[in-house]
């Protein structure tokens, strides 16, 4: 049946950050490597007692509409962040992961262009290879992520993306945020060459640092298709995330989504929706946020003492993620079979963020995640990282 | 933002089935319409409660791989119907939904030629629409459904599908199911044309007398990806199915599957996998196929006492569904809206199972579901129903 793959599926490799995910989640390996967020925050006693009240009544595990409670509590946490939002401009979606799919399987046509960060979040380009499309790579600065210059001279010099893959805040994996100029000057080229922003935003609820600026979707509702997820603020197996959408095209992404799996269960949307409007969102929020905060100081001090010369790092404003960049020369890879024979540390190499065909990415740079540890097991994994360089 | 939408989907609608969703779930009709597995006999407290064991450790609620214990109860299932089955061999989906989406996004090219009943299960065309495809428009027979035969005479003619989409038992929305000889001569043909039969079975666990014939993937495990589904079997709301592949196609698959939503929710994987090595599940079944047959039972005997003449019905031996067809001439669109104004009562029209562009198809038959009514409502909607006409 091998040969009967469609054309685009042929030969394909699972992306290698994919492959490591089985060889890193050995028990006596410490992590740096997965994007988990700290569930022990998650509040599953309340949850389960939502569960159990909703499953007294059999409607809740029927087929059924989105779950219009849900939408509310999405539009309140949207307009937290600066975003006018009304419920009927939310689209639920089976996490980001399906509101990535479903953005580019709407508006991507074979080959057509679309601009990606050269090391981006690899769900992007999974969601992508079936439309097999030309992809313009972008630089990003370790201060300040995607370089709004570069993709404006590709805009000058005639390219016209469809598409345009941000991730604002707390980049994955980078960890860098866009200034509010850079926000600004992406919406209005967006506006003048006619292209989409797909706006991938799961970590702008955990700020670190006080706020966030505010998501592109603020200053433009019609070309930003903004992502949002539980995933991060709540837990993975929710399965539970949103797009922001203009109205008129609510009901048309919503015939995508559904091509895809015919709707979220119902069960979670109608439990998450009770546990939101009965949670202090804020003061959660605040827990989650003020966690991430001490892990992410410890492994920024940590990496500031021992990293050896020439190496740098960028300094997140929240999120759950740090880049490395090691002496050029260093191969992300060769050092993570070295790091996890000798030292039993993992993280995930640069070249698992790059396109395969992008021959020419630096591979001497590394992710390291400080989302799942404590700060003492953090200082730890990095003292055995730097003892490997 | 419209006008960047892919070209599959600008000026698309949605299906006839969707808009319909809607109006008929009005408080004050009795509905033979939709396709609602009986929730009431989901055995919700059990579940609840392997929900809040597995609510105790936060690991339940995070990312993580699909849960092996689900793929062994999975993979008894498959041996309990006759097909030697692994778990490897074995994927976990979000329903059966997205295991089409999944198998066509794996095996369709941008239009290539997929051959499906004139009348069948919506999803798929959802599914294959992104995809353009050609469609072999294929008849069935209320006695045994798919035209095999005519199967044969398109292939004879030169005509070389990529997939033959099959229901095999309880077609949805016909009730028919597909004898022995049938399945064997598919397989033969798979073999001979070099195509893959993608064979859908959401009711093959769901016989109301005896037992169905054995799966087409009984008959052939290299061409047939089987699908299959807790839906209506346990409840809709876990959003869970299943393919069942060759092992050497399970990771391929498995990619594909992830591009569009990661994975499955771990918990409800988990809470579900419990379930079911604690359920007598031989007995869980019998108790649903016996609900379903004094419902299958009252609708059958009450359309042989009240339609008139010129009209003829199938039998399905399982499932949720019984396919009526009307006098020539009568249109069953325009039969619903009159259901709708004058008697409150409910079903789907055949327009809503047929291609868009299929101008030729009969519109003078109706699909009814026995699935959520008790018997006596079910008497009392036929009632209706036949006083339309």
């Amino acid at each position: 049946m091998a040969h009967l793959l469609a054309p685009w599926l042929r030969g394909r490799e699972r992306s290698l950050l994919r492959r490591l995910v089985n060889r890193v989640a050995r028990r006596d390996v410490m992590s740096l490597a997965g994007g988990l967020p700290a569930v022990e925050l998650f509040p599953a006693e309340t949850y389960g007692a939502k569960l159990c009240e909703l499953l007294a009544d059999p409607c809740s595990v029927q087929y059924g509409p989105p779950s219009g409670a849900l939408k509310e509590q999405v539009a309140l946490l949207m307009q937290g962040r600066g975003v006018p939002c009304r419920p009927e401009e939310i689209l639920i979606t089976a996490g980001a992961q399906q509101a990535l799919q479903v953005a580019v399987d709407a508006l991507v046509a074979t080959g057509e262009c679309v601009a990606l960060e050269r090391f981006v979040y690899t769900g992007i380009r999974e969601a992508l290879a079936p439309h097999s499309p030309r992809i313009l790579t972008l630089p990003s600065s370790l201060d300040d992520g995607l370089d709004v210059e570069a993709l404006e001279r590709y805009l000058l010099a005639g390219e016209r993306p469809r598409l345009v893959y941000v991730i604002p805040d707390a980049h994955n994996p980078l960890g860098v945020s866009l200034t509010r100029e850079k926000r600004e000057r992406l919406v209005v080229l967006a506006e003048d060459y006619d292209f989409v922003i797909l706006e991938d935003d799961p970590y702008g609820l955990l700020c670190c640092d006080g706020e966030f600026e505010q998501p592109l979707a603020a200053l433009d509702s019609e070309r930003v298709t903004h992502v949002g997820t539980f995933s991060k603020i709540l837990a993975p197996a929710l399965r539970l995330g949103w797009m922001r959408l203009p109205p008129p095209l609510v009901d048309t992404f919503a015939a995508v989504k559904e091509a895809g799996d015919l709707e979220c269960s119902r069960l979670t949307m109608l439990a998450v929706g009770r546990l939101l409007a009965e949670l202090d969102v804020e003061r959660h929020l605040e827990l989650l946020r003020s966690t991430y905060r001490s892990r992410r100081d410890a492994l920024l001090e940590e990496l500031a003492d021992r990293l050896p010369d020439g190496c740098s790092f960028s300094e997140p404003a929240g999120g759950m993620f740090v880049w490395v960049e090691l002496p050029a020369g260093t191969d992300g890879e060769r050092l993570l079979e070295r790091a996890l024979d000798e030292q039993g540390v993992a993280f995930v190499p640069s070249a698992a963020f790059v396109d395969v065909h992008d021959l020419d990415a630096p591979a001497n740079a590394v992710r390291l995640s400080f989302s799942t540890l404590e700060p003492e097991s953090l200082r730890r994994a990095v003292a055995k990282f730097a003892a490997c360089l």
